[in-house]
C-alpha cells in the first residue's frame, strides 16, 4: 500500500491535527480544574480559621458522608519521651544488634504467656495511617494447630522451591541453608501470625479504609521484634508464599484480614547455627546532608 | 434472534464440548507438570544430602547463573538473646506506649548526631528478605535543603488535600487536625528520609533482586522508632503522597531507591498538643489458640 493511501485510510493519521488539538484542550482543562480545586481547598481552609475551627466544626455533627471513622478527640499537651533507656541509643543499638533470625527452636522452656502479651501490646503502640491500628496478632500454642499450620506451609513451600521461586531466588537463599522443611513451626512454643486488616468496619458496620496498612503493620512487626529481644526471646520473620489464604481459613479469620508474616517464637535450640553474616556498615546505609 | 440461531452462530457456544475438553486437558497437564517439578526438587534435595552438602557444593564455585547475591558464609553457633532489658517485656512495653507521633518540633536543642547514627545503626539490624538490607537513610539537617523539601511536600499536599485524597480520607484525618502546612519539616532539627531499594546491584554490577523490600524497610522503621524513643527523641512517620520522585531527584538518589517514609526528628515544641487517642486493648488485637 502506498504511504499516501495508508494516511488517507487511517482515521487517526488523517485527523492528526484535530486529535492533537482536542488533547491539548483536555490537558489544559484538567490543569485549570486542579487549580480551582486547590483554590477551593485553600479558601475553605482559611475560611475555617485553621485547625481550631476544624475541631469546633467537628463537634457540631456532620452528615454521614463527612463522618470520620476516628473518634473526634480533644488535643492534650505532650512533652515528649519520658520513659527512655538509661544507656539511650547506644544501649538500644547493642540490644538490636544482638538479635538474629533463628531457624531452630527448642520446645521447652515455654515462655510465660504474659511476656508474649506484653510484646504484642508494645507492637500495638505502632503508629498507623489515620490511627486505624490495622493489625491482628494470632498467637498459636496448640500442638495440633501448629502441626496443621506446618502441613499447609510445607506443602506450599515444596511447590515454591520447585516451581514458583526463580532460580536466582533459590540461589540467593542458599547461604541461609533454607528448604521446604520447617520444623520450627512445630518446635517453637509459640507461633505468631501477624495479619494486616486491609480494611475495617466502623461501629455502624460501614467499611472503613485502612490507609497504608502494609507499612503500618510491618512497623508494628519491627517493634514486636525489639520487644521480644528485650524479653530474651528469639524469633524469625517468615513470609510463606501462597499460604496466606489457607492459614486464614484454618484460623477462621474474617475476609478483611490477610497474612503479612508468620513468626515462630521461643528459645534457640542447643545446637542452633546461624549464618555468619556481617551487617552493612553505617556508611553504606546512611546519606547525610 | 431465536436461541438455536444464536447457538449456531457463536463459535464458542457451538463448540462448547471441545473447549471444555481442551481446558480439562490443560489443567491436568499443569497439575502433572507441577508434580514432576516437586518430585525433581525433592529428589535433588535428598540427593544433595540436605543442608550440609548444599554448603559444601557452594564452596566449589558455581556458574554465574547459580551465583548467590549473598556471600557464602559459614554457619556459627548462636545461643539467643544475651543483651536484654532488666525489666524485660514489661519495661519495653512501657517505653513503646510512652511514644506518640509529634507534629510540632522545636528547632533547639539539636540532638547529638551520634545519637541519630546509633538509632540508624539499630534500624539497620532489621531482618530483610534474603539478607538484602534494602534500606537507605537520608539524614537532612541543612536548613536550605529542609526548606526545599518543605516546598516540595507542601505544594503536593495542597493538591492532595484538594484533589487526590477522597472526601472520606480527608475526614478520617480530621481528628488529627492535619492540613497541607508542614512547619515541622523546617522546625525539626533533623529529617530522616527512609528509602527502600526496590532492587540492588551485585559486586559485578548485575541487578540484584530485593525480595519483600517494602516489608523489610518498614520493619526497620519500627526499630528506628523504638531506638529514637529509647534516646528520648520524638518523631513522626509521614508518607507524603506523590512527593517521592521529586524528593529523590532533589537528593540525587539512584533510580533503584524510592521514598518509603519521611520522618522529622527532634524534641516536641513547648506547647505541643497531641490527639487524646486511646490505643486498642489487647483483646481487640490478639487472637489466641
Amino acid at each position: 500500500m502506498p504511504t499516501n493511501g495508508f494516511f488517507e485510510k487511517s482515521i487517526f493519521l488523517s485527523n492528526w491535527f484535530s486529535i492533537l488539538l482536542v488533547t491539548c484542550v483536555a490537558v489544559l482543562l484538567r490543569y485549570l480544574l486542579a487549580k480551582v480545586d486547590v483554590a477551593k481547598y485553600l479558601w475553605g481552609h482559611h475560611h475555617e480559621g485553621m485547625a481550631d475551627d476544624l475541631a469546633n466544626n467537628s463537634k457540631e455533627g456532620h452528615c454521614e458522608e463527612y463522618f470520620s471513622a476516628l473518634p473526634e478527640v480533644e488535643h492534650v499537651p505532650y512533652i515528649g519521651a519520658t520513659i527512655t533507656l538509661p544507656g539511650g541509643s547506644r544501649q538500644f543499638y547493642e540490644m538490636a544488634n544482638n538479635r538474629r533470625s533463628v531457624r531452630a527452636f527448642k520446645p521447652h522452656p515455654i515462655p510465660a504467656f504474659e511476656v508474649i502479651e506484653n510484646c504484642i501490646l508494645a507492637a500495638g503502640c505502632a503508629p498507623s495511617g489515620a490511627h486505624t491500628e490495622p493489625w491482628t496478632f494470632c498467637v498459636i500454642s496448640n500442638k495440633d494447630l501448629k502441626h496443621r499450620i506446618r502441613c499447609i506451609v510445607e506443602r506450599e513451600e515444596e511447590i515454591n522451591y520447585a516451581q514458583r521461586m526463580s532460580k536466582q531466588w533459590r540461589n540467593d537463599l542458599r547461604p541461609l541453608k533454607t528448604n521446604h522443611v520447617k520444623s520450627y513451626l512445630t518446635d517453637a512454643p509459640y507461633l505468631i501470625l501477624v495479619l494486616k486488616q486491609v480494611y475495617g468496619f466502623t461501629k455502624s458496620g460501614k467499611r472503613k479504609q485502612h490507609y497504608y496498612n502494609e507499612i503500618s503493620v510491618s512497623i508494628a512487626v519491627g517493634i514486636l521484634l525489639c520487644a521480644l529481644q528485650a524479653a530474651g526471646l528469639s524469633s524469625l520473620v517468615t513470609t510463606p508464599l501462597n499460604c496466606g489464604a489457607a492459614l486464614c481459613r484454618l484460623l477462621k479469620r474474617p475476609i478483611n484480614e490477610k497474612l503479612l508474616v508468620l513468626m515462630p517464637i521461643g528459645y534457640p535450640s542447643d545446637n542452633c547455627l546461624i549464618p555468619n553474616f556481617k551487617r552493612k556498615e553505617l556508611k553504606d546505609i546512611v546519606f547525610v546532608k
